[in-house]
């Protein structure tokens, strides 16, 4: 299953109001929000719900990490091939609360180009997102550290940041698609990082802890 | 839900034998052995597997691993709430594939024992169980690291290392249970592993890549 | 070289004001209030400074951290073995700003006791004491991290972590020293410091961001 | 001081054969070399040493690796000021013995480019070789880990991987100096890789572990 951009990937990250049931509602308000609108989204479940959500809805479901480890003795970590067994399409990697090894990113992203999975590589400023084109990931999301949950979408805080990102990673190479993300969680946010050149956005707080999260990803979705 | 000793603990680690669908039939097999034969199992399936799984089984059902985080912004990390959420009933911690700082395990077994779940932390030797046993935890599981995988018992190759454990972390705490592991793959290692002290045996490659997982549970059982 | 006790120990970290030449000057103003007031000290300079340090002044000199490698191949980090070499006499491991694993701490301390060099595990609160105290470290010292840098004095703020630790540690062995740190800058806080029990501090900012350490210094041993 | 290129990088890692005394006649044996023959080479003392031996000979040192650290409370990590501060003109970065996370080169390189210090960051293949690239470095050293203390040169084991990454690192920028490294120990061996496009060496084993460092070392430069 491949990801039909532009995309809104809902990242759930460790938070309270995403674990278990509350996941499970979570990535079941993205599909109906795909249902109704017709605009593609993806879901990053808590690490331990990934199998148990991913055999659930039918919009693309992500792990939040996977570990640069082969399928074998590695207690505890999660390797690429675990990720495809459950029935997800791939993962982020490097997310600023969770940063890999370039040696590492380039492993897991190489192996899951064999393995036919998607991968998202986060970065933090222009100089990483060349980088990280490098490694020939599916995707490369933008998400300047400083307002990631800060409620100030990075399209208006620093849109050359994601213009420029934009620039040079299809400078590197255009078949690698560029989502920004960092305090995203309107429907205009999401136009304004259209319009900056992205495909889409990744994003969290915003809709996870909403009142109401599938009006806000409603909201989001009208942006595209 | 408690944990009656003395028990087998299966870890399946990160094999390709016991991702997905093969993960869950060796939780019923355990589960299986267990109803038939009435000795205690347990199951540490694969991390993404984990809500997926202790939903789907009777008997208890552990983490392979916590990472010292509370809920929150910790995008790929495993937190203990998520943990309980799924329905499993505890950790391992300090696992030789995935050793931890010992600030952090003292915070998640704090954490945990508030929270009601069992934790099990793995150590490579007498003095690091005496140091374990320190930090509270329901149980301590001594595997020397060169026999983990070696088809050779810890039980045989080095009972000594494991009847002191017993009296070093009995020292700290009675109220701590020891495990010992590696190399553990039949009934006698079990019955020997009993015999120096232990309340169970904690296993992973001699029951996971066996041809018939069940077979290799039933004899192991049969050691209690 | 033994250290004797009461002790001040300063750790410089990795402050602007302890680099090179500055990193010099407070070692050897540590050894002047030694020699002036008779009070043992002991200096942790910059880890790239350690040999050339540890070559220039008659105080004890110990490292700020040790890695859990044996000599060979390990490009960049820093061998027991190297710390020996450099005339060092000892290392500071698991400071609160670079939290070490179990395992790693027990081999470390192992090593050391091997090599005849002294061992200071710092520690975060009584139950990490309890099992740092485990591993047969020379010293543990006491710092809880909220009171790091903060100038507020561990020995006033929270007397009581202070005086648990020390029973802690001494009920697992009485051959430990316990020191304690954070917030300490002044001899009645030193002074403070052993009337809890403990036989020396550890310290840092309260010292090397003085406009005169030498002038701290000596206040400092003006509480033993 | 900059690094004259074609060069002979020796990384003196943590072996028993270059600490302390041992580790300062290496720098110097490299010394003796460059004023004999004219060859530039240069010195990457054991992380401890490094403030002892830069203030003794007078080729550019580098430091084995740095920590994506500012000037600060970090005990135990090494900042690019404290490098500085020591004389030594640089430092290796995300050796195969200490890979780094991708944030942390970048920052670091930009940082050592604004203090005007020389960073060699190592690679493993062709891909981390070009994402390295984008990151800005003065040099790029491609070791594919299999051959690193092999004895077999990657200049004859492996030309295909150096040359792609002369050309991979110059379609980037061409002001970055592409190094190989693994293996070599032979003056021919530093003739092949500058044949293959490279400006120079990266290498360890071969000089710290022969029975007489220096003479191997005039071989190596006769290579050039």
């Amino acid at each position: 299953m491949v990801i039909k951009s532009p995309v809104i990937i809902l990242n759930v990250k460790a938070y309270s109001e995403s674990m278990g049931e509350k996941g499970l509602l979570l990535a079941k308000a993205c599909q109906e929000v795909t249902e109704e609108t017709g605009v593609s989204t993806a879901i990053c479940p808590q690490q331990v719900d990934l199998s148990w959500i991913a055999r659930q809805v039918d919009i693309p479901v992500l792990s939040q990490h996977v570990d640069a480890f082969s399928p074998g003795s590695s207690t505890g970590w999660t390797v690429l091939d675990a990720v495809k067994a459950s029935g997800a399409v791939g993962t982020l990697l490097n997310h600023s609360e969770h940063r890999m090894k370039i040696a590492d990113i380039e492993s897991v992203v190489a192996e899951a180009n064999k393995l036919g999975l998607v991968t998202v590589v986060c970065t933090n400023n222009i100089s990483v997102s060349s980088a990280a084109a490098a490694l020939g990931p599916t995707m490369v999301a933008i998400e300047p550290p400083e307002l990631i949950g800060s409620g100030i979408p990075v399209s208006k805080a620093n849109p050359g940041i994601v213009e420029e990102s934009v620039r040079a990673v299809k400078d590197v190479s255009s078949d690698v698609t560029v989502l920004c993300g960092a305090g995203i969680s309107k429907g205009e946010d999401v136009k304004a990082a259209l319009g900056l050149g992205t495909e889409g956005v990744l994003l969290a707080s915003g809709v996870v802890k909403a009142e109401n999260p599938k009006e806000v990803l409603l909201d989001l979705a009208s942006g595209i």
